[in-house]
């Protein structure tokens, strides 16, 4: 086992990308200030003059840490931007402390209180019979500050940019294939209200987690991507799990789960949330166990509510729940090649079979819904039952626990609770869309958060990729947010770099996903990216990268000189082989006139019905 | 520029793979020697008792470099075990030496003398008015070996592994969808004979390369993966490319393309040649601008004609021509964000601008197809003016292009040569699909060769990534083989461990394509992963990945001790938490009677219409 010396004094957090600034669009109210990053671009060179290359505005989900004019001290937590817009919706109250059994013990255990995250704050809860959802609200017809928030943030500037000249060649694209979603042309805060009342979207935002920029999860949205990072008993200590989170969504996280199984879980996470500005989820049932030694048999209702409390009040915005794992449903993985694979799953399962009783988070469903809507924690109802192979795909465990969870959804939008549904795993190419639609269809378009899924067993150690073939297919599809697989999937804990590479496939599958449906505006990333290539621009090249520095670091790898960047070629082919350069000569050679003139010509030759011209 | 000190006494080439044994199947003849890998596997330890778990065989293209009763001398190069074939055919003369100017001339060169192959093979050639192509045996009626032996290398012992009840579980596998390709449950000799006449498949396997171990290129058969090497002016030793070569096919290129375009290309093609075991292609063009000092309009359709003479007369199995950049084509790539990204295709494209005339390669077409007969060199149509960018996907330069191949696939098809065409490039998803219809129709089924596609522009240093899925879409749709991208593509020259992992990435997309499609028996592969997986064998899961010593090194990060390879659990989740464990310990406990019991249960608790039993 592998010890850690990371501690928070040697933490080296990320700064801004190369490049880039960090910008703001305000909302209706001064304190609604949406993010985004700015990539400035040089010049073009024409032989005719210099050409002007307008900045490329990008979706961010790096936070405070990117923002040179906020000073981000870990022990602190970042600014609580949130605060005003949930204590003047006036129904809810602060607490005197947690409410849970174990967050008072462990609020007051001496042998922990050096690990502890300093200024605790005190949790706030809904008023009695209160209901603070984003659901119940958008239900209600109120547009929170939260959706105007994501509004403009998915919106990106696109009707600023659509009025600008200097963006009108780069915001050519495609049409899109959307498989049945139903994206607008310009994202409102009237169309955010209208997706999560439907529950077609959620916006996770526990009202403990103040600290949290507002994003949205839903299919007629951007398409969103999870980092999983965690400690297990056997790795990783605290420092770098927080390390892990703010790299994370530097790399560009929507949103991160933490699924610690070791000690000081507790603390872990509180350290985590409060310099979160994403969305965090947890699996509850993982501290549970921890909490009985690890005897599943051991687990019971009394002790899973009082660790979802625990957890909603630290401000955890998404739970994972494995309440469709049915008792009925265990026996029909005995024939699998790879039983269950899920974690919690298969916790559940062993607790069902030793009781020979229904699982405890399936009959008590109704009581986790008013803790839910007491935070506004959002559910996840976790895939218990989900093919570990390509093997069991698409196999009736597999679907039988699809359509509990369409039946737990129900009841949870009932309760006006947001729901997200789990997928699979690992399915061949020619099943996943099966997937996709038999989650529309049980869930009623609840939004469908999918792990990869990996598209072939065969390859340990690039299970990143196996995967993100799968991901982007079914992001396409309609799944609303990837939950990313890093190199070391099947192997081992991933560590800092694997994140990054788990992080930037994922965001890769997401795009190509963006592009094929069709959302709005996606194009523009590709076509500067391209432009700046074509034009020999390295820098902008390199910069306009989703992994700036990764990509630099691949082109100095064989010409490392400084005017190598200014080289109008690459070593792939060396200067006389550059087709870039060569067609670039075509056009200076011969001109743009030349051009028109062949133009010309070759319709004359289209039309004389193709003999060649001379 | 690097300096590179790489020679052949330094090289430090592949052997076997961990726990494989290097095995053959024999033919209809003695000297038809079909290689496979067969994996060895350890037994699995149940509670009831010990199970034996019998061995994987894999397709193999590593050649005689994995096969320890082979000590392979560079310098002398691989059995020629294709000789006795072909001359017994009769129908073709040894040549006194090459009938090129350039090969005599170089053969005779004092300055190159020391960096030649030793002992240059006399090149062989059709006898005057015969051809010798694999498609034209094929149309005759005749099975060659060359045939033969791709049918038992495509079928991989299927049927033998089928009457083995050991192996009666793991052959199961879910249907395929095919999208139109008509793969047959067993492929004879017959079936590879009847694809290559009616020009569905390709055997690119050139009288002068007897080295080759044959295998075959259609949307019938496995799908396959091609890796590019090749030195620029900038960068790469010769030895260095014979080294990426041989660990190119050791990871699984199926083909290598030699795209070097600095000095000494005849000299590192010979070295290739003579010690590859897989089909060698290249791109004529590039060597033709080299002979004028990089002077496109300098070239001339005699010295084209000298330089096709000259490759085939070495044993190159295909060529990449750009017949189809024609000059009323040009013109439509003026409006393009990224003009024309094809280096050939740019080549041609200056030189058709500078003279005004139509492209050389697509006027003396037939005289080409006269070379190509002679030697059996089959056709690898170039996509010139492939899209390269999301930008210029699926545009009007590109479609008329592939409309101008296929009127040249109809004409070599026509003097029996071999084709198949090359595709695209840059290509976002949902316009991914159009490209394989397009080719199926105008190109009349001919197998077609794309280079990713890449999904998405904005990634790169994660390029092989972004193409891989695209390539995994289009194999699936039917493309017959994947040119690999390594993650250096855009930015510089892949070094070795770049083409690992770009040739593993595209292992990953065709295998991904061939379950998708329904390939008989290519499940079996990833069961007999899971299997070991859900096992806790750690050394076989190793052994079965596609790259095992990347999957032990990345277990062995987090868990280094020896013991942790028969720990019943990893470091993802240790001991505690580990479903996989959990799952077999519900099994254990319960026995599989309990399973079947509770699988009883839940029958009756369905019938009574899900009402929870107790």
């Amino acid at each position: 086992m592998r010890e850690t010396a990371t501690t928070f004094a040697t933490l080296r957090l990320p700064t801004a990308f190369p490049a880039s600034r960090k910008k703001y669009t305000t909302g209706s109210r001064p304190d609604l200030q949406v993010p985004y990053r700015e990539i400035t671009l040089s010049p073009t060179h024409h032989s005719r003059g210099v050409e002007e290359n307008a900045p490329l505005p990008v979706y961010d989900c790096s936070g405070p840490f990117s923002d040179p004019d906020c000073i981000v001290d870990l022990s602190e937590g970042l600014p609580r931007l949130r605060s005003n817009w949930i204590e003047e919706r006036g129904d809810t109250e602060g607490l005197q402390g947690p409410s849970s059994e174990y967050g008072r013990q462990r609020a007051n255990d001496l042998l922990t209180r050096e690990l502890r995250f300093p200024a605790v704050p005190r949790p706030r809860r809904a008023l009695p019979g209160r209901n603070v959802t984003q659901m119940h609200y958008a239900r209600k017809g109120i547009v929170t500050p939260e959706m105007e928030f994501v509004a403009l943030r998915e919106s990106m500037r696109l009707a600023e940019l659509r009025s600008d000249p200097r963006y009108a060649a780069l915001l050519r694209e495609h049409p899109g294939h959307s498989f049945g979603a139903k994206i607008p042309d310009q994202i409102t805060p009237e169309f955010v209200r209208d997706e999560v009342a439907a529950g077609r979207a959620i916006i996770p935002a526990n009202i403990n987690h103040p600290e949290l920029e507002p994003m949205i999860i839903g299919r007629n949205f951007k398409v969103k991507i999870n980092g999983n990072i965690g400690n297990s008993a056997v790795a990783s200590s605290l420092a770098e799990e927080v390390d892990k989170m703010v790299w994370g969504i530097h790399w560009g996280a929507d949103t991160i789960m933490d699924l610690s199984t070791g000690k000081h879980i507790h603390e872990t996470r509180e350290w985590i949330l409060r310099n979160a500005p994403v969305p965090i989820g947890t699996v509850p049932i993982y501290q549970a166990l921890e909490k009985v030694g690890g005897l599943a048999e051991e687990l019971s209702w009394e002790l899973m509510r009082d660790t979802l409390i625990e957890q909603a009040e630290q401000g955890v915005d998404y739970f994972t729940l494995h309440a469709g794992v049915r008792l009925p449903w265990i026996p029909l993985t005995a024939k699998r090649l790879t039983g269950i694979v899920s974690r919690g799953g298969s916790i559940m399962a062993k607790w069902c079979l030793a009781h020979h009783e229904e699982n405890f988070l399936y009959t008590h469903f109704d009581e986790i819904c008013e803790i839910m809507k007491a935070y506004d924690v959002s559910f996840s109802l976790g895939d218990g039952l989900r093919p570990g192979s390509i093997y069991d795909a698409n196999d009736e465990a597999q679907f039988a626990e699809l359509r509990t969870l369409g039946e737990l959804t129900a009841k949870a939008w009932k309760n006006e609770v947001q729901v997200m549904i789990e997928g699979p795993g690992h399915v061949p190419m020619q099943l996943i869309e099966t997937n996709m639609t038999e989650e529309l269809r049980h869930c009623f378009e609840a939004p469908f958060y999918t792990l990869g899924p990996l598209v072939t067993d065969i390859a340990p150690g690039y299970d990143h990729i196996t995967s993100a073939i799968g991901a982007a297919q079914i992001g396409w599809y309609g799944t609303a947010m990837l939950c990313y697989v890093t190199p070391k999937e099947h192997l081992g804990l991933p560590d800092k770099e694997d994140v990054r590479t788990g992080i930037v496939t994922y965001r890769i599958a997401a795009h190509a996903a963006d592009l094929a449906k069709g959302w709005p505006g996606a194009q523009l990333h590709d076509n500067a990216l391209s432009k700046a290539r074509f034009e020999f621009r390295w820098e902008d090249q390199f910069n306009l990268s989703l992994d700036p520095e990764r990509a630099r670091e691949y082109h100095d790898a064989t010409l490392p000189h400084e005017n190598a960047k200014t080289a109008h070629f690459c070593s792939m082919c060396g200067p006389k082989f550059c087709s870039m350069k060569i067609t670039q000569e075509i056009r200076d050679t011969f001109g743009s006139d030349v051009t028109e003139a062949m133009a010309e010509k070759a319709r004359e030759f289209r039309e004389s019905k193709g003999e060649v011209y001379r």
